[in-house]
């Protein structure tokens, strides 16, 4: 059967981002419909691994999941696969127990190498696992949709939910080797892959304003999938993510809070508005958007920019305004109040300056917050 | 009350031992009943704090515990503190899931700092909270058992077991400080005292025999848990695993894993015998015997050697072999094959080649192995 099986073209538009973290160092690569030809890269990244541990989203299981297992299949190693139900509710401390029961079943042992095959649950899960199983194994990372790609597979944090806190258990972790292939995205529900793009126009508007300009030249290739238009995004999304997380890899000097844009506002909506009702993506897209709002009013930016942004975001799909049965202003203050990131519970937020351009500005009048809020309502 | 507290004597045998790991270097400070003047020493570490999460052995909650608490008290600190149930049993998933939750509901954010009040159970149980809670807490020990004195509050390993496998998961996570209170082992079951031992002499053999000649002249003092001794020989502990510790922070030189003297057939003991039947420390010290049998039989120490360390041993206390009734001899490999430091089933073990010096030695012959155990059997 593989004698007949068609290779995919010559990639054309492969890139590579090296994320520099010391001897934490990784290589993250990118190209268009390649991951039957991952075991390659693992075996260079690797060298000798006789045991793999798949820990796979169980929606794409007999897809992606399958073409990674028969991609890193080699005479003298297992590779075992493990499904995983779909959903932020695996993000679970039972989730995670059962992992590493699953494991030891498996007799992984120091020398096993994790891969995660799915979106930012799953790589965050199987990070965690893989930071704390016999207190450390390496990681691969194969992440299935835009969010993860861009956000997620850098920086090496990974964690699970408690019941009343999202994230708040996890480790840094980072992977050995991140493999990202634009062509899972094809398989992706629409609005899923959309809301993927609000964080990849959020690094042009902290970090880089040509970036910005690229993006709103390309809104109906991003529309429209157009492979050499994405994979671009996301090189140049993980080139600045990156560079910041180099500088800032434990989040201990501030410089990785400008990544936080919009999400202040934007787990605030997620939590009042229940888990499930926006996607991540679409929290931020609205919660960049009351950012820009609140950054013009305090004199920071100007109308002009946050009209840019509300344009770019709407030509791509994203929403940019909370429904007035959604806009709980007491419960949304409330939350922001109880974001893990509140060091003894002063609100900052991360405010711009100008197109690709971001600070961190604390004691911020909650009056100017509460009418960015509702500028943002409709 | 505090006014006519009566106060320690002068610190007449204060000693530091300081843990060099780059970033992560930390103190060990070691003297006898100071634990009330903690509170001077940790702002010093620690600087302003104004959340403590103590976590405390319930059987010296009202002591040690409440000795500790009082110590760090100060206008704009909060001090909260959880009391765990004593026993391997709470380093599990379960408490360390309760703990989480428990931290949340106290509102610990990323500035609290965890600090562990008792034995090995609890530093590896606190340390693993620490490492992973907002992905990581700055960390203190106070460890109040000899054998976490000497052993686990050097190193930053930290973790919980698995039903079916002893520290299966866990981080590595460095603490900002460690308090060693030597009075706190005066209130210990002298079986529980004399056990943590069994760690002490294992440093002189492994890698200092000056030391291991200044513990065969100190058995009297040791049996009499004398003051300035036991700081001596808690300081020479420290300094030698710092040294290891420094040179392999992560286990992946090798060169840590000289540590392990003893512990290959100790663990199997522990597993075999059922959990509890042996303390710790008493199946190091028989499987220290059985390492040194073994070295002997292939030829790498002399008979001299063997004597010399069963009696250290035995004139502290300490068993130096199993009981026919426990020595399952089956159990006990099955159990060796499947510790996590068996890299792809090959069993190895660190042996003597002379007093103060240890290889790991691979590729053994099984039979030589049974008969270091036989020869142990009584």
């Amino acid at each position: 059967l593989y004698l007949f099986r068609q290779r995919s073209p010559v990639l054309t538009n492969y890139e590579t981002v090296r994320v520099a973290l010391e001897e934490r160092t990784y290589d993250i690569q990118i190209a268009h419909d390649w991951l039957d030809q991952l075991g390659s890269d693992f075996d260079a990244h690797l060298g000798t691994v006789e045991h793999v541990a798949c820990i796979c989203d169980a929606s794409i299981r007999e897809s992606w999941g399958q073409t990674v297992g028969q991609a890193l299949a080699r005479p003298g190693r297992r590779v075992d696969t493990l499904a995983v139900p779909s959903g932020e509710a695996s993000k679970s401390v039972e989730q995670l127990s059962q992992i590493w029961e699953w494991l030891l079943h498996q007799r992984a042992d120091r020398k096993t190498v994790i891969v995660a095959v799915g979106g930012g649950v799953i790589g965050d899960l199987a990070g965690m696992v893989a930071g704390t199983y016999t207190r450390g194994l390496r990681f691969v990372q194969v992440p299935t949709t835009l969010l993860s790609q861009v956000d997620s597979s850098v920086g090496g944090k990974t964690g699970i939910n408690l019941p009343a806190a999202k994230n708040m258990v996890g480790v840094f972790w980072q992977p050995s080797f991140v493999a990202i292939d634009t062509a899972t995205l094809a398989t992706l529900p629409p609005r899923e892959r959309i809301s993927g793009w609000a964080e990849v126009v959020k690094y042009g508007v902290i970090l880089d304003a040509d970036f910005f300009s690229f993006l709103e030249g390309k809104t109906l290739e991003i529309v429209a999938n157009d492979a050499s238009t994405v994979v671009a995004a996301i090189r140049r999304s993980c080139e600045l993510k990156a560079q910041v997380v180099s500088a800032d890899e434990r989040e201990t000097t501030g410089l990785r809070a400008v990544l936080n844009y919009g999400h202040t506002f934007g787990h605030a909506i997620e939590a009042t508005s229940g888990y499930g009702v926006y996607l991540h993506g679409e929290a931020i897209a609205i919660g960049m958007q009351m950012a820009a709002v609140l950054a013009h009013r305090l004199g920071r930016v100007t109308q002009e920019f946050v009209i840019r942004q509300c344009s770019l975001l709407t030509a791509i799909g994203l929403p940019t305004t909370l429904p007035a049965d959604l806009a709980d202003i007491p419960a949304l203050l409330s939350a922001m109040q109880s974001d893990k990131k509140v060091a003894y519970g002063k609100l900052r937020f991360v405010l711009p300056t100008k197109m690709g351009h971001v600070e961190l500005v604390g004691n911020i009048d909650s009056q100017a917050v509460i009418a960015a809020i509702e500028a943002c309502v409709n």
